[in-house]
């Protein structure tokens, strides 16, 4: 089982912002909102271009968020260790049209192993308690090799 | 929105082995044990030929619970109207080894539309914090035409 | 079962263009290049900032990818009447890294009912015979009284 | 990549019905009738208890045939060497109602890296051309050091 130190939300920004500013491309929209154990939450503002066309929350916005997500809680969980992690596999349940709103995905880690992470994300509108899409996915963890050990 | 009525444990299980008594062919191992608002907990005794080829619980018979445990709390929620829902898809994850024990799936529906209804079921082995397996489940309510309003 | 005509390649681009036309907003990188029976082959070009970030393609672009191209399956069997609808699963398997090249995906449906349709997505950078990520992928179909007869 | 040798379908079911005989438990019904590269095909009779609680094949037994499937193809491709190979993700869709004969599997291994396999497998009633189920699998490879080299 993998350690259980916790980054903050600041050093998960600042990991991400500094190994994958790319994420950001078009404009930064996407916010890390609270890290737990095994759990985060992610803030997407409604104020960008790329999620809005039509007036509604594109699917392949609500992905990223998804898959953002994902990966923030495993860099809370594992820190700088975990920053070569792939996802392999998603599945998204779209439940009810999103609100022209922002958007917050809350993650829950179910398993953490040496070769495979798998977890669930709940993305909501904020202000409505219906969820709008659920997903779960799976990351292939990085060979030991590859793990860095510092920031 | 569908009504919120929840029926109870003992109704739940006696529309099941009234209407699909062949659930339990080879032996009575399922049993609802909760039924709340959108969910349900079932239980999977580990004293049946069925459940261990080879010593462990096999994948279809965690399928097996998984599924019959989402329709328990859908009719939880809607009584005989879902009787004829049918499942159209379910997404497993296996996460780690079933203890040789008894197991226990805990559900949550995610959504209930008129046509369709998605939620998750978590499985544990009774008495480890380690969940065995996750599940989406994708159901198909009946036609109107076809709920039933009696049991 | 649905009928089985099928339209063009510029019927269905046309289709899209006029009814869906922020499919494309920041730039056209989507071509419809194949309209078989039950089949569609979809070009994604690489020439957009919106693909790349990081000099690859971004899951989210390749979910984008996969989605389009099953929604352009369904016109093209169904026309107009499938217009409104609406994805409610993607599941994608990330296979190998793409290409920074083109990205073609090809649509196989495998069931079209009167309120599910159900199908999967290969995709493939060009000229290279490894497969990048498969999807499959389910839509919810509009009920009879949205379906439109013309286009 | 792995090696393309390919197993016979004796030389895979020999190695299944010695390491894994309880997956015939309560009869033998499942048999590897072709082997291919990264590909299989398997046949389920009809002639079971198991399979048709209330005159149809279940979904368990369904989940299993696919499940099994996958396994052959992968033994097919590479012997002894994936016997520890297990299942870590089944995503399977619900396309139409099985008839009330043999059932058969077509097995097609997309990926088969060193830490995953991912591949599909579309299910059939024998002699309908429609579908009954699709699913996708994804499988963990055996490190290394646990891979057996002979059969």
């Amino acid at each position: 089982m993998t350690a259980v130190t916790t980054l903050t939300v600041r050093q998960v920004t600042d990991l991400i912002d500094s190994h994958f500013p790319q994420v950001h491309a078009g404009g930064k929209i996407l916010f890390v909102e609270d890290i737990g154990l095994r759990t985060a939450r992610v803030r997407m503002t409604y104020d960008s271009q790329s999620v809005r066309p039509g007036g509604t929350i594109s699917g392949p916005a609500m992905f990223k968020l998804a898959d953002f997500s994902f990966y923030v809680a495993l860099l809370g969980l594992q820190g700088a260790a975990a920053l070569q992690a792939v996802t392999t596999n998603i599945n998204l349940n779209f439940l009810s049209r999103p609100a022209q709103r922002d958007m917050v995905a809350q993650v829950r880690l179910l398993k953490v192993g040496r070769r495979l992470a798998v977890g669930e994300v709940a993305l909501y509108s904020v202000g409505s308690p219906d969820m709008v899409a659920h997903a779960t996915a799976t990351y292939a963890m990085p060979p030991e090799h590859m793990k860095r050990t510092t920031p």
